[in-house]
């Protein structure tokens, strides 16, 4: 696909419709957009619009479409995979200006939000209301719409779902500029294909979220977490079956090992409540009030000293909460502040075989010479996988990582696994999705991208594999 | 589309596959394989073959495919909307003697099944070895590849979500007869697009469900169900939004209405624990535990009879259950009983309009003069509407009929509703499909058939909509 040279006339355009102050160009788009969180892609866009209304990003499209313009969107550029990188040039579309609530429905439980407003002030302001929105990625200065761009996870995965369980409906811009609406404020729906379902997890590629409505919840009246040291990973991570089917299943089952505590301890500058064994599992028990969380947590404590764990350390006052949960928030800042650069591998394997894998990706230190450090959900099987350059040279760096990704994720594909649990591919990952995809679903892929986006202008380069 | 004519080669064919006794042609198609539950749609296959493996699924879609002839999927026919019904003859693909359960992971909590294993079959399977499956369609005697087809939904999607949120992975036959692997036993996936949330209700038309890996959740070990009668509909279904706020979500929030239970009553010859009601909300509550449970029923009995309940029923003997529910279970064949002939709306319409909607379908009784009769989910807006026809000839029933299906779907549409919230679409409620989608969405829904399906042998006439 060749697409025009982004010209005056195009600069022109864009700001007769989002004015002077809206739009930047070329050198003056700042490096902070050419780029994501982790940095592996980097690609200047020929302009960078900030949009405020669906009619804008209608718009917008409608005048690429007419002129083959290449169209990548940005919400907060906290992505992983480098899915808001403007690989091809074209037009960077920043969302992340739309951040009105447009309206709590407390009879239907939703609410209806511009793709912009960012993840913490969705959770704050059902919170206040009385009302519980589940999915809880890690980074939560993420937007809404990247959430629902890469079907993110997080840590509740394991009692409550991902973002697509808590879509229920999304206003979506087509590549051509027109602008659908799919789904509704409908707990249940068997009208027709499930384009809302396709454009969840798509990342850009297919349709820009332009407005998302929510599915709520009532908020959780109790909660309550237990730090459990365990003498080693495999006895902490075999132990997770069984605390799933003993009791109430848990809001979070999260797994650390020492070694990113004391990187966590060192990053924060405080102490952990304790760092004296191996391996530990968080669990997390929500509910309706205090006496039903306090059946779970029994007995999954229980289990959990029945398997092996050394000790059940319970935390329910806000203070310890929040003392173990601003560590494991700080574990991906943690390992980046310790190297100097580092990239990551976000698998997702059967939760039965989440030992085994991590005790692999150990194996992989010796076997090719690099720090690799993990940490992850051992309730749902997705796994935080980063490999550190430290001193490495360019060359060496490069070739220990691809290295290492390449035995990562033939050992996921052999246990039956898939390339992302909740950062998406990107283009970062799309050479492991195109090998662990097979011919006929890559075929698929492009079929359904062509069905939506016959010019390719919407996020190239981005999630499909050519052959 | 022009399909090649079914000849004595492709008989032939058939029964080299899977031998003369799976293999019947024409006239010696029983009529039981013509037509659906509901019996609007009626056409006989060429010829009907009974699969027993995916491989035999994929020789039959491989010549199918070949030689230009359609193929439509049937599992044990129980459906209300055509959707099985060969419209352009050719092969009836039978899959409802693949009954085998091939796994129980207890590890990973999934099932493992062919597409002709019974819903009931797969409860009983999982609930005596301690697990839950929670999609609880009206329907037990369904296969569970049915199910997944329609995405069907059920009693307990107000609590647990509907089929869709319950399949991990896909064995699935595509028309020419390649064999595809979507998702796998992993909770979270962020990996390309959701293939498999698209064949999750396509019903037949974009592959063949030929295995199903089914998530699985601990075993209630509590559960009680209140009955409660209320002064009139409206103040029954006021109060639902109050009651899923107030505690713990309910598993089941059906409404009924005094009529349906005098009918049920007279055709099972057994009476109903009270009908002095003119409308009644039936609430179940499950949990891990008795306790829980109890916090939870309490809860919800003192929100009802704050919002005009006139009493509450306790009902947590296994007898007292299964009265009511077997009541509850019997509705649809009860008000078939009382007529001639039926058709059916299964609209869904947000949670808040569900009283608005029942009873704006009473007033069109008086307009067309026809009985109307209805129930279903109020905790979810999914509403089962029947219009009987009684004594009415042959041309006035058609006529009035498509009047009350014209003024239903209308307002369901003003109301933010959708076409069918759990029966799907088939060939007959197709023309509302049409006019409840824009018309770039029915292209999209076009695009994505062709991706699957180019020469359109896969359940020709159903679901997608021509302009």
């Amino acid at each position: 696909m060749s697409y025009k040279a982004f010209d005056d006339d195009d600069l022109a355009f864009l700001k007769s419709l989002c004015g002077d102050e809206r739009v930047t160009a070329r050198d003056a788009v700042g490096e902070d957009y050419c780029h994501d969180e982790l940095g592996g892609a980097f690609a200047r866009p020929d302009a960078r619009v900030q949009v405020l209304s669906i009619g804008e990003i209608s718009q917008v499209m409608r005048y690429a479409y007419g002129h083959d313009l290449p169209v990548t969107v940005r919400g907060s550029g906290t992505g992983l995979v480098g899915g808001a990188v403007p690989l091809e040039g074209g037009i960077l579309l920043d969302t992340s200006g739309m951040t009105n609530v447009i309206e709590l429905d407390e009879k239907n439980m939703t609410l209806t939000v511009e793709p912009g407003v960012l993840l913490m002030d969705v959770a704050k302001y059902v919170e206040e209301r009385g009302f519980f929105y589940p999915p809880d990625p890690g980074e939560k200065t993420a937007t809404i719409g990247g959430n629902i761009s890469t079907n993110a996870g997080g840590m509740r995965a394991v009692k409550y779902g991902v973002t697509r369980d808590y879509v229920r409906a999304l206003t979506v811009v087509l590549p051509n500029g027109d602008v659908v609406e799919l789904g509704g404020k409908i707990a249940k729906n068997s009208s027709g294909y499930s384009l809302k379902d396709l454009i969840v997890g798509s990342e850009g590629t297919l349709g820009i979220v332009a407005r998302a409505t929510l599915r709520l919840l009532p908020l959780p009246k109790a909660k309550i977490s237990l730090l459990v040291p365990f003498p080693d990973l495999a006895a902490a991570i075999r132990t997770v079956p069984e605390v799933i089917r003993a009791a109430s299943v848990p809001t979070a089952v999260e797994f650390m090992e020492r070694e990113v505590i004391l990187a966590a301890e060192k990053f924060q500058a405080r102490k952990f409540p304790d760092s004296s064994a191996d391996a530990y599992l968080l669990l997390t028990f929500d509910g309706a009030s205090r006496e039903e969380v306090d059946l779970a947590w029994d007995a999954a404590a229980k289990t959990c000293l029945a398997n092996g764990a050394k000790d059940v350390f319970i935390s329910d006052t806000p203070e310890r909460n929040e003392s173990i949960w601003s560590a494991r928030g700080a574990f991906l800042e943690a390992i980046k502040a310790s190297t100097t650069e580092m990239d990551e591998c976000d698998v997702v394997v059967p939760r039965a075989h989440v030992a085994e894998f991590v005790l692999f990706s150990h194996g992989l230190q010796k076997r090719h010479g690099v720090r690799i450090r993990s940490f992850g959900h051992a309730g749902d099987g997705n796994l935080h996988i980063y490999v550190l350059r430290d001193d490495l040279g360019e060359a060496e760096w490069k070739s220990k990582l691809s290295a290492v990704f390449e035995d990562l994720y033939a050992r996921a594909r052999e246990l039956g696994g898939q390339v992302s649990g909740e950062h998406g591919i990107g283009s970062a990952k799309r050479p492991y999705l195109a090998e662990s995809l097979a011919p006929e679903v890559r075929s698929l892929m492009r079929g359904i991208k062509a069905a939506f986006d016959p010019k390719n202008i919407l996020n190239p380069g981005k999630v499909v594999v050519q052959d």
